[in-house]
């Protein structure tokens, strides 16, 4: 059984067995060679797991295997462990497939003792930088080896510097940390034998994976027991031995910008951690050159070697020893949005990479960012509040606690910002009219979120600390109390809130950004629709780049101003006459807005989807209604469980006639827009909710009824399908296909009934803590439930394939703008997604990211 | 290609070839003899696709057939039709796969005309009889053949009566009868040609499947255009030709007790209409045998030919023409519950049947009447109003308007009727109390019916004449009014609601059903446990055969009198340590139904689901609460879609020390059982509303862990499982099953969200309307919906098996007593259903049945 492994014996595909840690070493010595990283080897994850199997005995061979790749170490440094002369120090870090806190950390300096103290102080010259060397050692193997508490060995430094009257422990000299060192050596058994040091160091490292605190928290993230620990052994170097050593940390490119200049800083004659910590001012990367001219010009050639070899950009860390240069960390750089597109522009125009590598460097759900308002990055305010980060983007303006008035306000032309406890169907046409949106509750899915990122509309939510008194018009928070139209700010993509008057930054879609989504389109074969209820809407989504409206909800039309009036009087309608009259009043009003949006998409396909929601949603609180008939009704209208209630289909089987309107409404618009344009709009008529074949056989009869009296026929001039939105749906899909020109999954919905989850109870009582509690990583709303939910997709386009092998297939629920959830529907047959059209963008790159990727 | 089936060439099985009525007379024919049947042939439904194809003319060779055929009838008849001297006279029938309205019905006397007028009346030596045939045959055929209005000839009637100075049709003389056939003639052109007449005939048959009713018909019922239908050509029998001659209804046994003598109904010189509508006062069977001895012995042989060849009892129809006995038609005889049990009892003793033959002709459907209470069969009563059979049994007692009343009454010992516009989980307290339930919305899935039917509480929902004002404590009902305390009678078997103090009958399980239950479980492999949540519930159980209780809901235990207040309580503590004592008052209480639901058991096993709703439904309306931290906590509890909201595992893992509480409660009944009986309990605990098997991972940890305190170990002492009931869980549940000793799959919710259907919101709005417009066929509440929710009960049981192969399978949902559904749960591997304990019986036969049908 093979045990241990030199650093130039590894890559980074062994992860498994060589931890995280190892697997990142090796690879950096196999591309840079040897000389460049500090020599090592790795003891498995194997070893790890023999060794607890074993009852923590070493498994037979890896004491054998250790000192064979110790002296192999030796040989290549030149120096041996524990030589008196000039001893060879090595670190000894544990390293499992994924960090994990409650393991040990780091042994540094291990292979001091007595002898060797002398030969590292002869060395270097330096005698307080030897004994420190070794006091650290002595303490750090006895706190993490033995497991001696760290205040016993702070104590004795207490007074240690008591005793010399001095405050800093860089005060002490030499002789101050030999008499340490040795009250220190008196604390436990420290062994002399730097073999037997290395030893116990492995020993420690293997048992502190069986640590109550590792065991603890691998419960908690469900990793298992036996994935085990490596251990790294690798050699010490020193940035900290005068003039010409020193530490950095260099970015191949601009970390901000994308610019292909590296970047970093550094420091003369420090370690690693002292540019971190920001205890000194570190110098700028450029000013390497004039320092060490022949390590500035290594240093650029490893980074165009590191970019070159993982195929981005490159966040690096670096020490030079007495003007030897050596590499000991490489990993991809993190960056913000812009820099992401620009390498990607740059990397291919360079050769450096060809288009579907340098697309796959974004991180797709990066690009949101780039297409909203945000508060000015310079800009310094007071935060009043945080919450949810619920739709992105900035905005500021007067408070207003009512749609009504936001509407109002708007109408004037002044900024507003919509604060409400929460949101509901009635305040949507507030959401059109202010900039943004605040409410003290809900999550990323509530009512609130879902709107405003549909709408584009900056929003946060759950801003806990706020008190709403909708009466009084006031908040407060905390002492403060606001009024309306006093000023308030809000950053949907970070989740602050401020009264300060924050300057915003306008963003507008870069060149490079075009080039990025010029690409993605040239490479991905999913195509990428928008939810759009309003010419407004579509205009904005074609600019995007949507190849059609892939869900354009009708009832929304209802909640404007001036038709939600006669839809209240529709519903509450005392008998069939009056029903018809507020029908007939409303046709003109459904048709022009048909009209707007075909004109807007001027020939790419546009999804109707019939009216869904119940009907009490359209009418206020029977509490607050006068008692009488109206009342009556509304009271009769309210459900239990609206998500499972008279909604979609059903309603358009107990309400022909509000089916039959809509149908009118699209034919006359149809006719309308080819007499003007001479050309016909592509519509799809979508019925929704439907879970019986039967449900959609009535139902299409009825809108072709319609259809056919203006002369429009299906096939030729328009298609009908169904929403595929319940789990009943997906999986007599085959039935219902038969009826169907085209299927579009509602994922939203089918998420809920699937999961038992209503987006308006659960997403902000239960998601949090089921995060916490590992249920879950992430909300099933924001990205599919592959297993359920996706299951259920799968199934559904797999049986209506099944009756018609050429059924168009779409995706409509918030998961059509999700980078994963993308790749799940590229992969599995749906010819399109449809998301807001702020996130078109993010879909377009993210769908030829699947395409590279399968 | 053959288009003709003499009677004697058909069977029961040609179905689809000979429609459903010519496979009967067919069978009959091979089973008495075609001297017992009138003699006839059937023209198969394939002529019938095979003229529609051809544009309406007859497919070649049909008319040869049809002629061949018809010389076989009049060979075996002895008589040719037209002939002048002893004329053969037929019936010309439809008759579809299934009988089907709109569709040509009959055409009597064909073979009348000028001349063979004269022989019939020769023949009968009855002219008037032989006038009024012929004059009956030229009407049908110019009304149903050639399509004149029926006026026409009503008028014609009517003016030769006024001419007369008659009033009555059997006043018209043969003189009168002559002249307006002669009228009637002159109508249309009056096929003389007997064979021109069939033609005639056979083509209207044809034509009107194609008719526009019968079309709209199939259009609603979706039966497929090209089934087509066959025509039946009879020869006629007349049991009006004199004092020798009769028509009657015989049944093999006494229809409505099944003692095993014949019964039924005969007139002298009538034909089979005047038996069936009443205008002669029919003479009992057994006074057949005086009138004529030998058609008596010859029926009675029939009869029993018949049971013996259909294996079940018979409901015949028969005539006798001049002393010599036909049997017209057979079918298995519909009966009362009693009837049924006697005849499966009476069959098997006399060797007629197997005991699975004979379970088989048990409607499983109908023991539930035998087991509850109803209005005595001869009461007479006027009834105030109606509503939906939604719990069977009747009861009748004092109007009570509120479930505190219903208790307090029940305290004082009386009989009282919980009357409600509707019931939410507040009220069940007052079901335990009252004697039945009415409610005047809501249908047979509502919440009332629901608890009620899971009690065995009688009810009668959506009762939607009654105007309740609770405020005011009286019911309207048209004019009348009834106050608190006024008696009211309800039928929950038949939806009558009356203020008449009907007396009510007891039923007691008789010898006969006993037996009959005692063969079924001989048969069946399915096991039946029985829903009950308290000591008595349980004892009734057990009383009526379960092997267990399947569902034993804790929060009703919450719902009692004693506890609802603690429980509301615990929701509302202000902290931690308030809630703690809350919940210390409860576990006593809780522990003692425990204790009462083992000791009640016996033995058997007992599975307890821990708290399942959200906790908002053990609350009052925030709106009625006083302002203060007690109504904003319930305010903040309240949900939009409960259903889909913070329940079972959810509540579980929110407030762990919930399920704690319970798992104490259950550990010390457990050890109390012991100490008691010196056995143990035989425990399955259930965790409800699981879709993540992370979260059964978390809750089962938690339960253990109060049980291993108690010392009692899983696997040993009790076991640990989940309720099935939402989509996700079906499709995960081979991941679940890894944490679960059992599944139990709660078809009832698994229901609501596989088709989005909130059983409070749907099943009394859109049911109703689904089912008219054939979308259903019935609730998916009451039968399980096999193609939806039985494919994902399907791949729950196949998934959960492919991970514990010997996996225990229960289900408990309402579908756990609707015999179609048992048959389903039988064929899919599911070990035990579990239902309300008045279905038990209902499920012990079901389960046998699927057993015997495998």
């Amino acid at each position: 059984m093979r045990y241990v492994y030199r650093f130039d014996e590894g890559s980074r595909d062994m992860r498994d067995l060589l931890g995280g840690k190892g697997a990142n070493v090796a690879e950096m010595t196999r591309v840079l060679g040897a000389e460049r990283v500090p020599t090592g080897f790795t003891i498995t994850t194997e070893a790890c797991v023999a060794y607890m199997n074993a009852e923590r005995t070493f498994p037979e061979g890896l004491e054998e295997q250790v000192a064979t790749a110790l002296r192999d170490l030796e040989a290549s440094a030149g120096k041996t462990l524990g030589d008196p002369s000039d001893p060879l120090l090595v670190s000894v870090r544990s390293g499992a497939r994924e960090s994990m806190p409650g393991m040990m950390d780091t042994v540094l300096n291990l292979g001091m003792n007595d002898e060797s103290v002398v030969g590292l102080a002869e060395k270097t010259g330096n005698e307080r930088f030897a004994w420190d060397s070794y006091r650290r050692f002595v303490q750090m193997y006895g706190n993490v080896v033995v497991g001696i508490p760290g205040e016993k060995f702070e104590d004795a430094i207490k007074a240690c510097k008591k005793a010399r009257g001095v405050k800093e422990d860089t005060e002490l000299d030499m002789e101050a940390l030999r008499e340490l060192t040795s009250t220190f050596k008196g604390f436990y058994a420290f062994p002399s034998d730097p073999q037997e040091q290395l030893a116990g160091a492995v020993r420690a490292v293997f048992d502190s994976w069986m640590g109550d605190r590792a065991v603890a928290y691998r419960r908690m993230d469900a990793i298992p027991d036996d994935w085990g620990t490596a251990v790294n052994v690798q050699q010490m170097v020193f940035g900290n031995r005068g003039d010409t050593s020193g530490s950095g940390v260099a970015f191949s490119r601009d970390e901000v910008t994308g610019a292909p200049e590296p970047s970093g800083d550094f420091l003369v004659n420090a370690q690693g951690e002292d540019v971190v910590s920001g205890v000194r001012t570190p110098r700028d990367l450029y000013e390497l050159r004039t320092w060490q001219p022949r390590v500035h010009a290594q240093l650029m050639d490893i980074l165009r070697t590191l970019e070159r070899h993982y195929g981005d950009m490159q966040d690096t860390e670096f020490t030079v020893e007495e003007g030897k240069l050596y590499m000991l960390q490489t990993r991809n750089a993190k960056r913000p949005a812009q820099a992401a597109v620009r390498f990607v522009v740059d990397a291919v125009n360079e050769g450096l990479l060809d288009k579907p590598q340098a697309l796959m460097t974004i991180d797709a759900e990066k690009l949101d960012a780039l297409l909203h308002p945000t508060f000015d990055p310079d800009a310094t305010y007071d935060v009043l509040a945080r919450g949810v980060a619920a739709s992105p983007g900035a905005a500021k303006g007067a408070i207003v606690f009512h749609a009504a008035d936001a509407v109002a306000a708007a109408a004037e032309g002044k900024d507003v910002v919509l604060v409400r406890p929460f949101t509901e169907a009635d305040d949507v046409a507030g959401f059109h009219a202010a900039k943004g949106v605040l409410t003290a509750e809900g999550g990323k899915a509530s009512h609130a979120a879902l709107v405003a990122r549909g709408m584009g509309v900056p929003a946060v939510t759950g801003a806990a600390a706020l008190e709403i008194d909708l009466a009084a018009r006031t908040v407060r928070v905390g002492d403060a109390t606001l009024d309306e139209g006093d000023l308030i700010a809000i950053d949907g993509t970070t989740g602050a809130v401020t009264t300060a008057d924050v300057p915003l930054a306008e963003p507008e879609p870069s060149e490079d950004l075009l080039t990025v989504l010029g690409w993605a389109d040239e490479l991905r074969t999913l195509d990428v629709r928008a939810n759009a209820d309003t010419p407004a809407d579509a205009a904005k989504a074609r600019e995007l780049g949507a190849q059609g409206i892939g869900l354009c909800r009708t009832e929304h039309m209802f909640f404007g101003e001036d038709r939600h009036e006669k839809m209240v009087e529709v519903i509450l309608a005392e008998d069939d006459e009056e029903r018809r009259r507020c029908l007939g009043a409303l046709l003109p009003l459904q048709q022009g807005d048909f009209e707007g949006i075909f004109a807007a998409m001027d020939g790419l396909p546009v999804t109707i989807r019939l009216l869904d929601p119940p009907l009490h949603e359209f009418l206020p609180d029977p509490a607050t209604m006068p008692p009488g008939p109206a009342r009556d009704r509304a009271a009769a209208l309210q459900e239990a469980n609206p998500m499972l209630g008279t909604r979609g289909a059903r309603l358009g089987l107990l309400h022909p006639e509000l089916y039959a309107m809509q149908a009118r409404a699209i034919a006359g618009a149809m006719l309308s827009h080819h007499e003007t344009w001479r050309e016909w709009p592509d519509v799809e008529i979508m019925i929704p909710l439907v879970v019986y074949e039967r449900e959609l056989e009535l139902l299409r009869a009825l809108v072709e009824q319609v259809m056919d009296e203006h002369g429009l026929h299906r096939g030729e001039r328009y298609a009908i399908g169904t929403m595929i939105e319940l789990p009943r749906a997906c999986l007599q899909a085959d039935a219902i296909a038969a009826e169907a020109d085209f299927f579009s999954f509602g994922t939203n919905d089918l998420t809920q009934t699937a999961l038992g989850f209503s987006r308006d109870d659960i997403e902000s009582r239960v998601l949090g803590r089921y995060i916490d509690m590992k249920v879950l990583d992430r909300s099933p709303f924001e990205t599919l439930d592959a297993p359920g939910v996706g299951q259920l997709v799968r199934m559904g386009a797999w049986l209506g394939r099944t009756t018609k092998p050429a059924l168009k297939l779409g995706v409509c629920g918030e998961h059509g703008g999700d980078p994963d959830s993308i790749d799940f529907f590229h992969h599995n047959g749906i010819d399109y997604v449809s998301c807001s059209p702020f996130r078109v963008p993010v879909a377009r790159l993210a769908a030829a990211q699947a395409a590279i990727r399968s």
